[in-house]
C-alpha cells in the first residue's frame, strides 16, 4: 500500500464542549508495513462517550490522548498487505487503531473477526466493548439476581440497550430512562423493556415511583447528574448502583455534579461501585460467546447507528453522542 | 416510685440548625411500673449525630421522632422498682429509653450491664452503638485487610476514635481527619494514629497526598461534604468508602452536597457503601467481647466526654456535636 492516510489528530484540549478547532485534519503518508507488521484499510470506527474523558489531561484509567496524536478509537479494519504470520489480506481485524483511513499494526491488541458470524459493526457494539461493559457491569459489578428490578439510564445507547436486554434474559423487571418518545417506544415495543421513562418530558423521580414501586435493586448509570439522584431516591434495600459513566457531566466546564442523594446508600444499605471494562479482558471471550448465543436465539436485538462518511466526519459524529442523537451503538462507516 | 419525671420532647421540626424552640421541657408524672415492668432513674444519656436525622419527617432507617414525643436517645438507667422477673432494683440497664429522668420499661430492647466490668458511659460508647458502628463498618462493610491504609473523618469523635484504633489493632496505617490541633495531637500522641490532618487549617487533599502516598484503601466517612471529596480524590485501586454519616450536611437548609469526585469510584474500581448498625444486632455480643478484650489489653483507649447536668441541658449538649466540641463519646450524666 502506498498513498495518503487521512487522520484526525487532537489539536487542543477542550474545556466543556469539544470544538472543531480541537481537531486537526491531517493527510499523512500511508506507509507500507515493515517486517512482522500488517496494513489495513479502516472500515468502521467506534464512537464512544468515554472518548470525551480521553481528551482531558488528568489521571484516569487510560493516559490522555496526547496533543498531536491520532485520536484513539476502536475500529474494524480490512487487511490489505501483511508481513505478519497471523494476518493475511482480506482478514477483518478489530483493535484500537485510531481515527485514520489506513493502519499499520504489529498485531498487539488486534483480534481477527469473522464477518460471516456477525456484521462488522457488531464487533464494535454488542460483541465489542459496549457488550462487555453491559455484561460485566450488570452481572458482575451489579451482581444481578433473577426477579430483581433493574433501571438503566442512557437506555437507548450502545450499552443501555444491552443492559436492559441482558436483564430481561435474566428474568428481571427492566425500566429504561432515555430522551424522547421514539427511543422510549423502541425500548418497550422492540427491545422488551417493561417500562421506559422519557427524561425530557417526565418527572423521573415520580416515574420511577410508578414503575419501580418496590424500589430499584440494580441501577446501571450511564449519565450521572439529576437522573442519578432520582434513582438513588428509589433504591431498594441492599441495592447496587453500577457507575459506568456520566455523559451528562462530561462536557461540564465546572465541577461534576455529585449525587446529592448519596446518603440513601446508608438508609438502604446499598453500594455504588465503579468499574473499568478492560479489567475483565481475560473473560471477554466467555462473555462474547454468551452474548452471541443470545443474539442468535433472538433474545437480544442488536441496535446499531451507522453513519456513512469519511474520517473528516468524526468530530461531528462524535457530537451526536452528547446530543443524544444516536440509537444503539454509533459507528462511522468509511465510504 | 412516685413523683415528677422531667422530659425533653420534640416540639417542632428544625430546618437547618436545631433551635431551642424545637424542644419542649415537660414535667410529667413518674408512674409506678405495672405488672411485668420495671422503673429506673436515668444515669447517662447518649448524644449522637444521628439524632439530627431522627428529627426530620422523612423516610429513613428509623421512623422520625413524633412531635410531642419524648426525644429518642440511648441511655443507662438504674432500676429503682421492678415487677419484671429479669430486672431488680440496683441493676444497670441500657436501652433506648429517651431523654427523661425516669423510665418505665417492659424490658424490650433492654440489656443489663455490669458497672464492675466497664464504666457505665462505656456501654453507650465503645461497648455500645459507636463501638458496634466502628467495628462492623470498618471490618465488615470496609472489608479491611492487614497492611492497608485507612482514613477516617470525624476521627476524634465517638466512632472515629474507635475506627482508627481498631485499624491499628489490625496492622493498618491510619490517618485521622479532625478539627483543631488538640484533637489532632490526641489522635497521634495518645491513640496511636500514624498521622492526623486538621481540616480547619490544612488543605485536606494535599495532606492526604502526603500521608497516603499510595492512596487510601478504606475511607470511613462520618462527615461528608468537601472532606469526602478530598478522600475520593485519593482512593487506591479497589478502595472501599464506608458511608457512616455526614455530620457536615445534617444541618443544611439546602440539599446535601453530593460528592463531586464520585467518578473516581470508576477510575479506581472502588465502591462506596452504606450501612445501618442495627442490622448487625445478632453479632453485637461477639463484637463487644472482642472490643472489651482490646480495651482490657490496653490496645484501645476509650475516649469519653461526660457533661454533668440535668435533662434540661440536653439541647445545648447536643449542639456540641455539630460544633465539634466533643472528644470521643459525648454523654450527659444526670446529677
Amino acid at each position: 500500500m502506498s498513498g495518503a492516510n487521512r487522520q484526525i489528530r487532537l489539536a487542543g484540549r477542550p474545556v466543556g464542549d469539544v470544538r472543531p478547532e480541537d481537531w486537526e485534519h491531517v493527510t499523512a503518508p500511508a506507509d507500507a508495513p515493515g517486517e512482522g507488521r500488517f496494513a489495513g484499510r479502516t472500515r468502521f470506527i467506534s464512537l464512544d462517550p468515554a472518548m470525551r474523558g480521553w481528551l482531558d489531561d488528568r489521571p484516569s484509567y487510560l493516559p490522555p490522548v496526547g496533543l498531536g496524536e491520532v485520536m484513539r478509537a476502536g475500529s474494524v479494519i480490512e487487511v490489505t498487505e501483511s508481513n505478519h504470520p497471523d494476518f493475511k489480506p482480506g482478514d477483518h481485524v478489530v483493535g484500537t487503531f485510531g481515527v485514520q483511513e489506513y493502519v499499520v499494526s504489529d498485531g498487539r491488541g488486534a483480534v481477527k473477526v469473522d464477518p460471516s458470524l456477525a456484521p462488522l459493526p457488531t464487533y464494535l457494539g454488542a460483541l465489542g466493548m459496549p457488550g462487555m461493559t453491559a455484561y460485566f457491569g450488570l452481572l458482575d459489578v451489579g451482581a444481578l439476581r433473577e426477579g430483581e428490578t433493574v433501571v438503566v439510564s442512557g437506555a437507548a445507547g450502545a450499552v443501555g440497550t444491552l443492559v436492559g436486554q441482558i436483564a430481561k434474559v435474566k428474568g428481571c423487571r427492566v425500566i429504561g430512562i432515555a430522551g424522547g418518545p421514539e427511543k422510549c417506544a423502541m425500548l418497550t415495543e422492540e427491545l422488551g423493556f417493561d417500562a421506559a421513562v422519557d427524561y425530557r418530558t417526565e418527572d423521573v423521580r415520580a416515574a420511577l415511583r410508578t414503575h419501580a414501586p418496590d424500589g430499584i435493586d440494580v441501577y446501571f448509570d450511564n449519565v450521572g447528574g439529576d437522573i442519578l439522584d432520582a434513582a438513588l431516591a428509589r433504591l431498594a434495600m441492599h441495592a447496587r448502583v453500577v457507575v459506568c459513566g456520566a455523559i451528562s457531566q462530561y462536557n461540564n466546564e465546572t465541577a461534576v455534579q455529585g449525587p446529592s442523594n448519596y446518603l440513601s446508600l446508608l438508609v438502604r444499605r446499598a453500594r455504588m461501585e465503579g468499574f473499568v471494562v478492560f479489567d475483565y479482558a481475560p473473560r471477554f471471550r466467555e462473555a462474547a460467546k454468551e452474548l452471541a448465543g443470545w443474539i442468535a436465539a433472538g433474545r437480544i436485538k442488536v441496535k446499531e447507528h451507522v453513519v456513512r462518511g469519511t474520517v473528516d466526519d468524526f468530530p461531528d459524529t462524535l457530537q451526536m453522542l452528547f446530543r443524544g442523537e444516536n440509537v444503539g451503538k454509533l459507528v462511522l462507516e468509511l465510504a
